[in-house]
């Protein structure tokens, strides 16, 4: 799970629970791309860590921690030899050349270019928003599948499926650091650095038709600006059903065995000059110079792969406290927070379909999250990563403390880091606390519109980030999206019982001045009567008004949004003040650490920061416990074993009748002696990875990654090579039910594939 | 789970939810050694077989079904090199030669012999008895484990703990069925060989040092008598703490991963002339003049094993309308029955830890049997073995039509079998009705003494089987040892809704004339305080008394035994028609089977029957499911990994100190890099082969068989050789717990141990 902190929404950053498609992604972990998917959460994750008890059965991988940003790989390069990786370390530095220039992502989720003509491969759960917003009673592409057979017959994605091609990444750490003063407070230094990002944001952003950020990396030691061109006209091509595309659902999710086909086409469109377009029926398909080429001859355990997309978040430089803030303290009880959110949406939604199918996707993401939380305190149980971490914080202190190793830092530098990162955990449990009050759509969405208020009063350049001119088109699809997924009852029944919950927390977890300013949660059925806020029009009617209009509002959520908004405030502003000293520290704590790594000539990877990012490894089988050997690969024979005729376990009868016919054809491997299905590799993912290419030796399409095990979860946290694996479908299972089920012969012929030889 | 038929008990046989360690051995699976432990259900089933999907990890396995006969193994001498097995297959043929001469029974359980003064090795679970008359609250051996530093430490193991040495097999099929008529009714040809069989049982025990037993082979095909040297001096010398012999206990029972320390070490001792004799001090240990070699070497995966054993009973040959019946009606049935006699027991014990303790051991027994019960319906639903049977009894039938292949058989053979199969699924549903409304301990106690009153009153040869001279000690012996599992309440409870259950069965199952003298539910009570059977003392003296002391008692129960006995033998007697007309067709049948498939080539067994029986195959991983392979070895890691401090995880500290100093020692496997504990095997094994020796291809002891996988229980059914696995204690791991744990260094030294070379 990521930290709890998300710098463009926080203090009103959304809880970890609350629901996806609505005003907050709430799952995104992305700093910089806004439109991020709620369907993030669903991925990658860290590793747990069994002592793996070596088997008669041999398990043998090159588990590479790292996800590397391009132009590290060079310093890989006998590593990457060394697994059998033929494609040059100095080709992959090169995000023009091939193949990185074909790695595209879709803002949340990563994905690639698989023709010239502008077709994107992705996984089905990244593609979902578009199928569903095309489905209907009669036309339900999400059972069905939905294949266009020709270009005309491409449907529109809408407005939140966007292609993102990074073209430039440039090292702008001097301009976003340079010359600020020490004595500043750490608030100041924090608004400091993020009006010269926005300025460098600005700078970069000259046309409609690009998209820049500047992440910081290693927490702060560095800034990259990236470029990247915005295709906002992007179609859905083709989906297999979900009894396909999700196949094992919910009960399968972070689950091995798996037998999921995770994959969906689209394709970007631009005005016929080329360039980026509102979605208009005269645009042309977007001319890819590069693209991936398919191999449909497969893989075996063993083989290397490589991995590009973009990883959101990885806490790996946690100190040992922060683990263990995490595992007693934190963790806990947002599982005990969603716990108790799910059964008041159950109690809330019970007895009416509508409202069951409107929550639906809230529950699942709630679950999600849930079921990784718990997995990262399964694994910290399992394994004891805080001790691990004390280990490698004792050999780090002892040599730091060394004479000469403390060059160009403060000689209380980690005096100073721990007392930041005590004063930031503190501070996260009043976030957390706000966040279990905070519990309604209607108040976060009118904190938005009023925050959007008071920020549209000052030059765009010192608005907050997220409140920006550049930021207001999303902001106005997420206001417009919550009704998907809002239902007037149930966010009563859920800020209600929020505010109870909030009642109970720890003093100390209390925010200052905010329990006189909340509504008793008795109070609230009122509340809701006297707001129109639940109405898309009247929600979006509030963008573009004046501070002064909100002051004389009689809205109740409107009143209440003004009313909280200095305690929100404050909060914000410790939080700027925390994280302005963190980023003065961090940096400095990290560059130690990368000259303690490299006088044991380790490169060091920077925690991913949903930037472009490529990682390597092998196909390989792990061991979870003592005397289990899982993977590597499934095979289209496990479909039938678990198939029950009923969802998530329903495959549809084409494919079952393929596999009962042993219709394989040229997708048979030759050690299975049938179709794989999903393999796992020892490649280094995280959320934000979903649909990320994963490539062979010489750089070809063999699959897409979509999942990681249970065992892995922790893997945010700590890489454990032994058991850490990620879950991808194999592009031969793709190639085979696009042939044998769905017929989709079109796209076969688009796709350069590289078929086995006979 | 075997069939419902149990000749020497029937028809008042117990159901297969009558509690263990009382008058009947309720899972005891053998017909001719009376004395068999109530733990025998433990162990060794039949296969599932779900399609194993091939994956990147390879499976293989030379899985070889089978439970030959000594005498049949030069016919698989090929085979038996094949796999490496290097000692001769005419010295296996040979009982009265090392290896096979050092194999012995327990009557139940299986053991071997390993050093030259009689001390002999078996599982933990079949010296538990022996373990626990000898514990009390101060000396709790069962927590503690118990060694014996001397041969004068060595503690008595109760009447119930016998070793049996086979010593002679002999053919007698001309003498048991010579010049039988074929005109005689079945029971009048049934009661016909059975006193046939008890002239040739008594004919060969001249002397009380021996056992003797008539079993049939192929359901009446052959007949083979068997003596046994039966040794009634039998001493526990070292169990190790249930923590290692049972841990994982019932959690982890027929589930792998497994790591389970299933030994434990018995001595016999015979009188001072050689020969057995009843216990005393004065007796000095048997000179085993074979015995075991212990190979510390170990094993590999893919290594041959061959596994000597008594296996209980299999099903191997049953017609598909067999298997229907039991999948559609008979295991549902009594998997329900199961289910509500322990809801009843939880219930009338609930609150009274006594009580509760008491009948642990019959609720432990009852959901083995309802483990396997239930693992035997899920493998039928998961693999349609009814099916298959179709395909091989169509291929069967179509063979037996043709011209010539019908000779000696009748030429209605296969409609007569049929209609006699028939028969016996009619009547074996009216049988367990009758075991439903019989769930009594009392009422079956009565039942017992008022039988052997009435056979006493027959000379000794004419009485029924299981009711001779011969059987009272056992008898006796089951009598006494219910008081260790029998609660007045507690067994009133269980027949009162036994009676409820039994009347809303089928009308069909209800036994001819039952209905009208069974006691109302409701008047149960009263019986209870109406009689004194409760009483060991009371119990014990019915023997010996003869009918017309039972006709006037006025004790509830004896009187209730008295009223049903007309009843019940007439049950008992058309089980006798039935039998009989089976033993007359079925062995006709048999030969048939036999020469179609000495036609192809393939030599058959016989299934199991409580005799010595020898299988072989390979250390070998198996596939449960696509995406996964389990086993072959499991290592003292797993411990760790499973322990939680509670039961049934919860090691011993100085077992987890020595894993964690990796005090490994010679017994480090040189691939898995430390101390096997479990590995599974091939071969063909089940119920009664709980403690075989699992030798290497020089027939030197490196395991102890005691389990079966959860997918294997439908072996007992049909053998899928995809996926039955046996589960065997790695001997490097009992000699690294006598080493490191228990420092049982005078068993060490006393047993011929070859280790490694280093």
């Amino acid at each position: 799970m990521p930290p709890p902190r998300r710098r463009p929404f926080a203090p009103g950053a959304p809880s970890v629970n609350t629901p996806p498609t609505k005003s907050f992604p709430p799952l995104c972990i992305s700093d910089i791309l806004p439109a991020c998917f709620y369907l993030l959460g669903y991925i990658l994750l860290k590793s747990i860590a069994l002592p793996v008890a070596l088997l008669g059965v041999f398990v043998t991988a090159n588990a590479d921690e790292g996800q590397w940003q391009p132009y590290q790989l060079p310093q890989l390069s006998s590593e990457l030899k060394r697994i059998g990786i033929t494609i040059p370390a100095e080709k992959l530095a090169d995000l023009s050349k091939h193949p990185m220039s074909a790695i595209v992502s879709l803002g949340g989720c990563s994905a690639s270019f698989v023709s010239g003509d502008g077709l994107v491969v992705t996984n089905h759960h990244c593609a979902y928003g578009a199928i569903q917003r095309n489905s209907t009673a009669d036309k339900n592409y999400i059972v069905n599948g939905f294949l266009a057979k020709t270009r005309d017959a491409e449907l529109p994605g809408g407005p939140n499926t966007l292609v993102y091609v990074t073209e430039k990444v440039e090292n702008v750490t001097d301009r976003v650091l340079k010359g600020l003063s020490p004595s500043m407070s750490g608030r100041e230094r924090n608004e400091e650095v993020q009006n010269r990002i926005k300025a460098l944001t600005a700078e970069c952003e000259t046309d409609k038709a690009y998209r820049c950020s500047v992440p910081s990396f290693h927490r702060g030691l560095e800034y990259y600006r990236i470029r990247q061109l915005m295709i906002r006209d992007v179609r859905l091509v083709y989906a297999p059903s979900d009894m396909i595309g999700n196949f094992g659902g919910d009960v399968d999710n972070f689950e091995w065995p798996r037998q999921t086909g995770d994959y969906a086409f689209l394709r970007a469109y631009v005005g016929k000059d080329g360039r980026p377009a509102d979605p208009s029926p005269d645009n042309v398909p977007y001319k890819s110079k590069d693209f991936l080429v398919v191999s449909a001859e497969g893989l075996k355990n063993g083989d290397p792969i490589l991995l590009a997309g973009y990883p959101g978040r990885t806490s790996r430089y946690k100190l040992p406290s922060e683990i263990r803030f995490a595992r007693d303290a934190n963790f806990p009880v947002r599982v005990a927070e969603m716990q108790a959110d799910l059964a008041v949406i159950a109690a809330a939604t019970k007895g009416n379909a509508a409202h069951d199918v409107r929550y639906a996707s809230v529950v699942k993401s709630i679950n999600n999250v849930l079921k990784k939380t718990q997995g990262l305190l399964d694994g910290f149980a399992r394994k004891d990563i805080a001790s691990i971490k004390d280990v490698q914080d004792a050999e780090f202190r002892a040599w730091f403390n060394k004479p000469g190793n403390q060059q160009g830092v403060s000689p209380t530098l980690l005096a100073d880091l721990d007392a930041a990162i005590a004063a930031d955990m503190a501070l996260s449990e009043q976030e957390f606390a706000w966040s279990v009050a905070n519990n309604s759509d209607l108040l976060k969405s009118a904190r938005t519109v009023y925050r959007l208020a008071l920020e549209a009063a000052k030059p765009d350049a010192k608005r907050e980030t997220g409140y920006q001119e550049r930021d207001l088109s999303f902001i106005k699809a997420r206001l417009t999206r919550l009704e998907q997924s809002y239902v007037g009852s149930v966010d009563e029944a859920r800020f209600a019982a929020g505010l109870q919950r909030y009642q109970k927390l720890a003093a100390k977890m209390h925010p200052q001045g905010l329990d006189a300013l909340l509504p008793a949660p008795g109070a609230v059925g009122t509340l809701y009567k006297q707001s129109e806020l639940g109405d898309t029009a009247k929600r979006l009617g509030w963008i573009g008004k004046d501070a002064a209009a909100f002051a004389k509002s009689d809205d109740a959520f409107i009143q209440l949004a003004v009313k909280l908004h200095d305690v929100t405030m404050a909060l914000e502003n410790r939080r700027k003040e925390i994280d302005g000293n963190l980023e003065r520290i961090i940096p400095q704590y990290m560059s130690a650490v990368i000259a303690w790594k490299k006088s044991q000539g380790k490169p060091v990877y920077a925690d991913a920061n949903s930037t472009l990012r490529v990682t390597f490894g092998t196909v390989a089988p792990y061991s979870p416990r003592d005397g289990i050997v899982k993977g590597p690969f499934t095979t289209v024979e496990g479909i039938v074993e678990k198939h029950t005729a009923a969802e998530p376990f329903n495959a549809p009868k084409p494919l079952l009748d393929a596999v009962k016919e042993k219709r394989y054809g040229v997708f048979k491997d030759p050690v299975l002696n049938t179709v794989p299905v999903n393999f796992l590799s020892s490649a280094d993912t995280t959320g934000g990875n979903s649909g990320s290419a994963v490539m062979n030796k010489r750089g070809e399409l063999v699959g897409l990654n979509f999942d990681s095990t249970y065992e892995s979860v922790t893997k945010d946290w700590y890489f454990d090579s032994d058991i850490t694996r990620a879950i991808h479908v194999d592009i031969r299972y793709m190639l085979w039910v696009m042939k044998e089920v769905d017929h989709a012969d079109n796209l076969l012929k688009e796709m350069t594939i590289k078929y086995p030889r006979k």
